[in-house]
């Protein structure tokens, strides 16, 4: 079994001891945020960190109301520019912890008056040193060049965060996540039968919208960096802006289709592949969405839309992993990577 | 001729008329802010308008400090999020005007507090009309459903804004930008020359960085759109996070190299890539980056990395609407899209 794989079924124990070990602090942190509640939160992150950047976006915007941005790391570290940041609080997304752009963001985001905070998977790394707060992934060493365990665990710790911060209600619902990811993970013998099919496959489209939109990003990552796959990512509307015009007959366009307010527009997304012939892999608990596409990844048991993200990239990971193999790659060493990547 | 091709070659002259005719307008906002100075800048887009906003959002917190978010349109359209939007001034970019889930995020932020602005090529849009103030591209009516003189039209409207805002002294240079373009526009033969050789081409890669990260988007967004290759577009450091395992001998990679604080690492990438065996195909002025790279679109003189996007895309403008036709397509007529795309 290649070590991604293996990392890939640790998630159900990694998710329940995370909660175990963090929720506190984190509902500590979240205490303390309400007498200085952030004007802005900033995010900063490369690769799947980033991918899970995106979730917590959606996530944090959603439940609190706080604007939320997406770093560019380059106005920190090549530009040095002083920015206006009273009220932020900026955070740091690494499973390393050693990401030297995201670290000298931080470090700038200090000097221009944010509060910082690290996600990380390695307690004694440099992002944890140097931020004001660390939240911690236990996700155990990651060994897989392909992150699986940790994004996901980053995906949790903004579920724990936003649940905090917001009040909304939603924190026992948390506690379902292990439980969640272990029922996705029994999909394995069914993806494993449909990888077969794309062993040639060389191209693709991953859509996904609103809490999946990391998703999108996230599977076209694992197929980019372990199947050498071409997989473009957008949202169901950004699609539609120009980029469908790549889709002819047979073209593989894999779509996240949870329930909840982006359903229907994912429906009719999927409506419109169908009549230009494109071949749709959806993977939704929907059957209303299922029978839209040409072949499904049905997730096991309702899951309400702000569950859905952990347990439905699950049999992403899984068909990413395994189509690998299928091609006869080994998903652990992908050709030109290696663990931590430093860029600035 | 095309009328992208028409289109294309009608830049200079737009630019000098929208600097001529919203200078004034833009500069008196401009003087307003200073009292009452925005905490955030949102922009929010889709298609080609996304991609200027990420211009936007570089020019903007390199230049004034103040943090710059990129909307994610759903929280405001589907969710109706109730967003802390005090002391922000929220952008809506549109060449129609008439994207109704960009004018739904600009009504929900109104009523979440924010200052409204608009940048549309149509001064009698739906847009126009809700926003608190508009800036106008003076291109013309746009007919070629791929984005060209807006595209660059709405680079020139953030170029006017973030020198007004700053007061960093490089208003004058913005007077060059007509006769860049129309130097720009004397690649046309050699970039003719070139698209024979990419008939073929189904699939690339274009890279960018900072303040022509917007350029990789939009480049690879007019080669799905117009061509049907599939254009994967990232930031260098964000490639070498996972995707450029993708790349094996021959694999085509286009790069944005302009001079300025990015020029190393774009060098390093292309120093990678060429060991990897890609074929690079480099946009420059930088005889450095030019020389490392297989392949050249050498702009014809010095340019600022400030002023560099509007000069740079032009030449993969001509390259996208050339190759269409090199592949016997229309440029004017992609599948499956129509001018204005309505998504919420």
């Amino acid at each position: 079994m290649s070590l991604m794989l293996d990392e890939i079924h640790q998630q159900p124990a990694a998710i329940e001891r995370t909660i175990k070990r963090e929720s506190k602090k984190i509902e500590s942190f979240a205490a303390k945020l309400k007498a200085n509640r952030p004007r802005l939160i900033v995010l900063v992150a490369r690769g799947s960190s980033d991918n899970a950047a995106l979730f917590g976006r959606y996530l944090i915007e959603m439940t609190t109301g706080i604007p939320v941005s997406l770093a560019a790391p380059a106005i920190h570290t090549l530009y040095k520019t002083k920015m206006d940041l009273r009220d932020a609080l900026v955070i740091g997304i690494s499973q390393s912890g050693e990401g030297v752009d995201i670290n000298l963001t931080l470090e700038n985001s200090k000097r221009c008056g944010a509060t910082t905070l690290a996600i990380t998977n390695e307690a004694e790394s440099s992002m944890a040193k140097l931020a004001d707060e660390t939240f911690l992934i236990h996700a155990g060493r990651e060994r897989s060049v392909a992150a699986t365990k940790t994004y996901t665990g980053q995906l949790l710790i903004f579920h724990l965060l936003a649940s905090a911060i917001s009040g909304n209600g939603h924190r026992p619902e948390i506690e379902r996540l292990p439980e969640l990811a272990a029922s996705a993970l029994t999909l394995q013998p069914r993806v494993a039968e449909m990888v077969e099919r794309y062993a040639f496959m060389e191209q693709c489209v991953v859509v996904g919208r609103s809490l999946n939109y990391a998703n999108a990003f996230e599977f076209a990552i694992k197929l980019m960096e372990t199947c050498y796959v071409v997989a473009e990512r957008f949202s169901g509307a950004d699609f539609l802006h120009g980029p469908i015009a790549m889709v002819d007959g047979g073209f593989p366009v894999f779509v996240f289709a949870p329930p909840g307010p982006t359903l229907k527009g994912t429906k009719e997304l999927l409506e419109k592949l169908k009549g230009l012939g494109a071949e749709t892999i959806a993977i939704s608990s929907e059957s209303a969405a299922l029978k839209l596409a040409s072949r499904k990844i049905a997730i096991p048991q309702p899951i309400s839309e702000l569950l859905s993200p952990i347990p439905y990239i699950i049999p992403a990971q899984l068909f990413a992993a395994l189509l690998a193999e299928a091609k006869g790659l080994s998903p652990d060493q992908p050709r030109s990577l290696s663990k931590v990547t430093k860029t600035v």
